[in-house]
């Protein structure tokens, strides 16, 4: 895209080095295919590690700046040690980020000025459905999920479009509106 | 359940509390009832912040012992500044820690001991979906992923009844295989 923007640096994105990459990409598909990755390690009980650091993107083999380590666990009310989120509160999180990372691209391409994107998000889940006592009707995951922003800038019109369009464009939303085939593979012993 | 345990501290899970909130849940399911939250904060560009803290259980507002706080960015080859995770590898974390905390409990409860699980996650996912540039054809999220756990303990056929136990009472692993309503409510001004 070869759009021409006044002001290369808006809301903090690099616009002139994003219609570059868009450009390369059209170039070259390859350079589109990723693989992104997380290691796990069971501490005890329900607490677990999380590391995150490598993945695959334009063709070679990268890695963040830093090392990432996540706890997760439950809390005492559901039998755990809280050492930190559950695992389902980290999903609520990566949707919030997912669409709020778009709206700041999409404002920034748009030539649209942001001044504050604040989000809540709710995930309703019955625990009869992981606790195995919902006689098959209650499913194990959230029931739905509700994001609620607020978002100041420019014309509040606009907003809402940018808005609509990082829903049409989000990766997390896409995985937990639509799901992905996920396959598990163990080795014991 | 009123099953008896020889061991009520198994694989760090308090079997004998498990059992009794089991037990409580069964007597009143108003009990499992929870909403989890996420709130999150736009900083730049693709940057953001979430707090986790408090959410609804057990009948009451609750709170986790901490506040845990997390970055997500994108990193330089995707125009961010890298100031942490992508949001989608936190869903990659938030699947493994979910299927983690059930081996524990699950392995727990049947009297499986575990004296190690380890886990990585693959996703592999075509930006030209998130970028606009597929023609329609390419979602925004992942293609799919892959889960490889290693574990280490009781008979290993045994280990392998418990991870698809686990899976089968999994609450992430339901969220991203067959996903989850979501409602997206804007204020702008």
């Amino acid at each position: 895209m070869s759009t021409a923007t006044d002001n290369p640096i808006r809301n903090g994105v690099d616009t002139a080095t994003l219609f570059a990459t868009l450009d390369a990409v059209k170039g070259n598909n390859e350079i589109a295919k990723f693989q992104f990755r997380a290691s796990n390690k069971w501490i005890s009980g329900t607490h677990s590690k999380s590391t995150i650091h490598g993945f695959y993107g334009a063709m070679q083999e990268m890695q963040h700046v830093g090392v990432h380590v996540f706890d997760a666990d439950h809390p005492a009310v559901l039998v755990g040690a809280d050492n930190g989120p559950t695992p389902v509160e980290y999903v609520l999180h990566a949707l919030a980020a997912c669409l709020t990372a778009g709206i700041g691209n999409i404002a920034a391409a748009r030539g649209v000025n942001l001044t504050s994107v604040e989000s809540t998000v709710e995930g309703d889940i019955d625990l009869l459905g992981i606790f195995g006592l919902g006689n098959g009707e209650v499913r194990n995951g959230y029931q739905g999920i509700k994001v609620s922003f607020k978002l100041e800038g420019d014309d509040p019109e606009k907003l809402r479009t940018v808005v609509e369009q990082s829903t049409a464009r989000s990766a997390v939303y896409d995985i937990v509106t639509n799901g992905v085939p996920v396959t598990i593979d163990v080795e014991a012993g």
